[in-house]
Formats: C-alpha cells, sequence, structure tokens
C-alpha cells in the first residue's frame, strides 16, 4: 500500500498514512484537531532538477535519487571486467538527493543522504555456487523475522539460516547469506544488540513495484520506534531489462549451456547517515555522576588517550615520549595535559576513547602507568613497555581491564 | 587578468584569453579561421540552482560551488573544539559544483569535481609558534617556484625554505611549511618527478582578489602543459571579515595580550581528480612489447598477485595458501589461475600491480616461489615463509628485486 500525506487545512498539521489506493479520504480524521478537512492534491517535484550548461535556462537534468542505476548501466563492461563470470559484485558508496515532502526526525530523513550499496549479479537457474560455500559456517545462525503473517501481532520469529533455506522463506543460498551478514555485522561490528534488530518483510503495496523478495533489516529505539537500516532488495531482472528495453542494447550473457539470458540483481542498500545516528544513540549512555559514549572499542574514533598526572615533574616530557610511541605502533592517539586529571577523563569518556593511559609519580621511578576503562572506570597498572600488546588485546579482542593486570 | 571566453560567429571555434580589462576585443582575431567576428556577451550562469522543498518551482538554493565558506561559517564552534587555540586546521573532501563554460581536457576541467581542502586558520602577528619548530628539519629543502618577474622567459628558480623566508618572499615560517609539504608530498609520496613541478607566482589580476599572495602548484607533461594542482592562496582575514560584517557575528578571538583580533586564513586547495589523472598519467608506460603503469609501489591499488604456474599437480592448492596467509598479513593481494602465465603478468603490468609471485614445479619441492618486479621484468627465488617480511621491504622501504635473493 502505498504512503499517502495529508495537510490539515484547519490546524496544519501534516501526518502520513499507508492505505490502499482504493480507499476514500473522506473517513480520514486529522489526528490532533478531529477535522475533516484536508488541502487539494498537490504537484510535489521530488526530484532536484538542475541546468547542465551556463547557457542553459531550463532544467534539463536532475540530482540522482539512487545509486543503483549506476550499476545497472555500467553492467556490460563490469561483466567484461570480470571476465564473463557470474556472481560478481558492484560496492559503491555516494550522495542520493530527494526532495523529501516532509523532511526529519534528525538524520533518519533528508532530502541529501548517503546511500552505501552492493549489488550483487547472479544467474537466476544457479544462484548457490559460490554462496554455499559462503553460507556453510553459518547455517545455525538465527536470522530474526518480523514475518508478514506475524505484521498484527509484532512477534519475531528467529530462524536458522539451514530453516529458511528448507522451508523455502529465504528463497536461495545467495540471499540467506547475505541476510546472516547485515545481521551479524549490525550486531558484531557495530554493536547494535540482536534484541533490537529484525527483518520485516515487506507485503504487497508496500515493496517496490519490481521486487519479488524484500525485507528492512531495523532497528529499535525508545525515541524512534523501528527504523529501517537496510533495504534488501531482490529486484530480479527488472533493472536490466528496462534498459534493455529502453537502450535497444542487448544485456543477455550467455549460460554455460549456451542460452542466453539476463542475470538476476540483489541489492542490499544502506542509509549510511541514520546508521550512524543510531550508532551514536545506542553508545549514549548517562549516570549521576557523567556521560559516556560507549562505542564499540575497536570503533571509537580516538582508541586510546595518553595523560601526564601533573603538569611538572617530567611527567609530561614521559607522557609524550609514551604518546608518540603509541603513534608508531599504529593507534590513534590523543595527548592531553590541561585542566584536572578528572575533566580530561570526562572529556575522553563524552567522545567514547576506550582507554586512557596516566603517568604519574610512581611511573618515573618503575616506569609503569595506568590504564583506565571507559565504561567501568576501573584502572589497573601495567608496564609502560607491555602497552602496545596489552592496548591491541583490550581494543580488538575484547579483553577486560581486569585481566591486562601484570 | 581575467580570462574571457570568445565564440567566432564564423567557424564556431571557443577559446579562452586572458586580457586586461581596458583591452578592446576588436583586435583578437579568431585563432583557426582569422574572423574578427564574436557572438555578443551572453549571460552564463556559474551555479547550479536548484529548487529545495517539494513544493518550491523557482530556485532558492544552489550547489556548492567552493567548500572554504563552510570552515569559515563553522568557525566559532571549531575554534571552541580547540579550546580557544590557534593556529588549528580544518579538513573536508567534498563536491564542488560549477557551470563550467567549456569543460573540456578529460578530468581537467569538469563541472563536478572534488575538492580537497585544508584550512589553517592563525594569529597574523604569531604565525611562526609552532611552524618554526615543524619547518626546522626541512630549512634546506629546495622549493622549486616561477616567479612573477621570470614569467617571460619561464626559468624556474629553485629557493630554499631559509631562502625563502631570508628574502621574505615565502613571507613566514607557516607559508614555507607548507609549501615545502605540499611539493614533497607530490614528489615522494605520489612519485611526480621533481621537474615536472613547479611553483607558479600568480599577479595581480591574476589572483583572487582576496589573496595577499598566492601560488599554484603545477605539474607538467607534454599533452597538457603545466596544469594546475594545488592552489595555495593566503586569504588574510578576507572571509571571516566579510561574514562577520553580513551575518552581525562577532568572529574576533583574544590574543594573549587581551586584544581581539580576526585570525588569518592560508589555504592549500587540491583538485583530486586532475591529481588521479596525472598520476595515471606519468605513471604510464608502453614500449614493443608490452604496457605497464609505473605507480609508485606503495600507492598500487594491488599490491601482490600469486599465480599458479600451471592449473594442475598441486599448484593451485600451494598458490591459494601462500594468497590467503599474505590477505592475512595484510596486503592487497590478487589471486589468478586463469590463462597463460605471460598473460597474467600483463593483466597485473597494466594494473600496475609491482610483485607477482608465482608457484611453481620447484616450490613443490623445497617450498621456494619467485618473485617478479613489475618494472624491470626480473624475477629472484626466494623461500615462501620469507614472503611477509621481502614484501614489506620491496612494497614500502624501495628496496630493489636483486637484493631480495636469497
Amino acid at each position: 500500500m502505498p504512503i499517502y500525506e495529508y495537510e490539515c487545512v484547519k490546524c496544519g498539521l501534516r501526518f502520513e498514512l499507508r492505505r490502499s489506493i482504493s480507499d476514500s479520504d473522506s473517513e480520514i480524521k486529522c489526528p490532533k484537531c478531529g477535522a475533516l478537512n484536508w488541502t487539494d492534491i498537490k504537484k510535489f517535484n521530488l526530484m532536484f532538477t538542475i541546468s547542465v550548461g551556463a547557457e542553459t535556462d531550463e532544467p534539463n537534468a536532475a540530482l540522482r535519487p539512487e545509486t543503483t542505476q549506476g550499476s545497472v548501466v555500467e553492467f556490460r563492461k563490469s561483466y567484461m571486467v570480470m571476465r564473463g563470470k557470474l556472481p560478481f559484485i558492484l560496492g559503491q558508496v555516494g550522495r542520493v538527493f530527494r526532495n523529501e515532502i516532509s523532511p526529519r526526525r534528525a538524520l533518519i530523513r533528508m532530502r541529501e543522504f548517503q546511500q552505501l550499496e552492493i549489488h550483487v549479479f547472479f544467474d537466476p537457474d544457479n544462484p548457490d555456487e559460490i554462496y554455499k560455500e559462503k553460507l556453510e559456517p553459518y547455517m545455525d545462525y538465527k536470522i530474526r523475522f518480523l514475518r508478514k503473517e506475524d505484521r498484527e501481532t509484532g512477534k519475531i520469529v528467529e530462524m536458522t539460516a539451514r530453516e529458511g533455506l528448507e522451508s523455502g522463506y529465504t528463497i536461495n543460498h545467495l540471499i540467506t547469506y547475505w541476510l546472516v551478514l547485515y545481521q551479524k555485522f549490525f550486531n558484531e561490528a557495530l554493536g547494535f544488540p540482536l534484541e533490537r534488530l529484525r527483518y520485516r518483510e515487506l507485503i504487497e503495496g508496500e515493496k517496490a513495484h519490481y521486487a519479488l523478495a524484500h525485507w528492512d533489516l531495523e532497528v529499535y529505539t525508545e525515541d524512534l520506534g523501528w527504523v529501517e537500516l537496510v533495504n534488501n532488495a531482490y529486484r530480479t531482472d527488472y533493472d536490466l531489462s528496462g534498459h534493455m528495453k529502453v537502450s535497444g542494447n542487448d544485456l543477455r550473457v550467455s549460460g554455460s549451456d549456451g542460452k542466453k539470458f539476463l542475470p538476476h540483481l540483489y541489492e542490499p542498500s544502506i542509509g549510511l547517515d541514520r546508521v550512524l545516528f543510531h550508532e551514536l544513540m545506542l553508545a549514549y549512555r548517562k549516570d549521576e555522576e557523567r556521560v559516556w559514549l560507549q562505542l564499540p572499542r575497536h570503533l571509537a574514533p580516538i582508541e586510546v588517550a595518553v595523560f601526564p598526572l601533573m603538569k611538572k615533574g617530567g611527567m609530561p616530557e614521559k607522557a609524550k615520549e609514551i604518546y608518540l610511541n603509541l603513534l608508531k605502533e599504529g593507534f590513534i592517539v590523543f595527548y592531553d595535559e590541561s585542566g584536572t586529571i578528572g575533566r580530561r577523563y570526562r572529556r575522553m569518556d563524552e567522545v567514547g576513547t576506550p582507554l586512557c593511559i596516566t603517568v604519574d609519580y610512581q611511573t618515573l621511578e618503575d616506569d609503569t602507568v595506568t590504564m583506565r576503562d571507559r565504561d567501568t572506570m576501573k584502572q589497573v597498572r601495567v608496564r609502560s613497555s607491555d602497552l602496545p600488546s596489552k592496548i591491541r588485546k583490550f581494543l580488538y579482542e575484547g579483553v577486560s581491564i581486569g585481566d591486562l593486570r601484570d
């Protein structure tokens, strides 16, 4: 069912409703003032039109509203570069522009945003060749679905990759693999809790007209409810056949049996801005004492901060030496000596730096320093020569601060 | 002097001329057909205007023609984040859009391109505080200038950083440092030969109206002549004072003596697309036997290729094992087993892969492989267990292939 946007003549409220095209407007009341009085149908410019050419007055082009068509237009060339083999994948990231009727909700609905897409072209008669092997290690991994029949109750069903395949629900190995991969990525790499993730199956009228199957990977927060992050559309040969028809170019390829066919397209598409927004929202922590950003350790923009306890007695020199050494070891390090030590810890908590290292009086005697964990505020004392290996364990292997004690 | 674009009524040729605003058009002949007949003055739309808002019909915004103003508009906030200290640097990369009158010359003049800028805000009364120390190691480094007085002869003058400072030509340590840095970067990191680089001093009328000093870092090729790569403009307080005037916001900061002043802005701005274009153009090599891309080893998109000599006898398995191990070691590796070995080398030569590793009959006996250098086609045989350290030496330390022999 399409989404309609209503504007109340009486109170000016704008709101959206998903309804059937055959339903009548006359029954829909304004949820704010109760009036039954909507503005007339308006013409909307949903594309950003521009005039290319310094002497051109009339719009003759538009900013792209999606990135998919780029991959489709270049299909022949890409197929050749891939030496005529399927499946192959194109990945692209770029800005798209849509003249949203009502931009709203921070970074969730914007007129200009970043799309991060992969386009998997494959032989529809043989979708599993490579993906059977790729999916093998994840056959028992549970994918979380809101199936269309559970739409009313909101019940989330956990289905292993094997169950998805055997029941036919996830169609083939290729699609099942990508469903597993994205859920794993958001959960394990970005740190989104599993219970806040689900694949919402789109139903007829909701899903794009070209899609044979379509799930939205969504994330839940108390503030925004369920929000779509990844759009997983099985576009079949809709795009290639459309371009073939209009351009007159034969976009078919030859199968191993010599038969010509149009490859199918599977497209997971990420809205990058809203992913970043949720990454920050889910990492935000606050208690009576402080605010901190509990980013996954390996994702933090600053990995380690180095402080001298005081700005005297040789501590800054020693701290700078450690700072430079950690830089050389490849860490993203921040040096700070201004303000009280407590204030410096707070600054790092707020930007999500997982680890602070402090040089104090004792350091000058026995060359040990303290390591402080952002989340627990726990500190341990370690030899400064052991820092690189201990920091690596802490950042990339999930070792807890207590287990790093000498 | 501004640049004028002429269009000949007789033959349709368009060409550009840099001339004084007071000169007359009547003397200028068409360089193609000799006619003295130009089209009338036209109005050009040099910005890409758009309509923001789905119900808006008239253009009410434009795509940005440069990135500088973003940094200037955010100056106050950035200054605060930098804890009220000068100098500080903002860096940004992004697309800019200009409705060029005559897009031409491949990636050199385009309507949409990538700008990569840094904006250095500093205290004009104290530009050298940090930069004195930063410049110290490079005082004897020779910067190549085409000074305005040598414009006619084209003579390039080599001036050390020290000479530039002492003569006052390069103004202060800060500006001198950046002039050194960009020339070094293009020469040493990107591999552009020094004799193809020069800083062209812009003269009154050529340089932007706001710039107190202005050099274009240019590169020379036989095909395109001298082309600007980096625009180094000392913009003074032109931007901040303009924004202060129009916005009514006080953008001044307090110096150590309590006096309020407007920081100055130094801006090196890179056109990214044309840099990539020249990187490829300068790396292109061709002889009777082959075509190859002599990219600096550390810049090549594929660092190492791994081949089995034949697709049998256990060679593919061994080659794949080496391939996976090199991936794990962090290298960008490509595996290929299709076609003759000669053809596989040629493919890698053409995309600029510096090193190919081949597994052959002997490998299966003594676990040695061959390493082949893209540029000399020379091969040496080494133990496969030594590959990671030898590849590192070859790629990042400039060691020649001969010196890697066991």
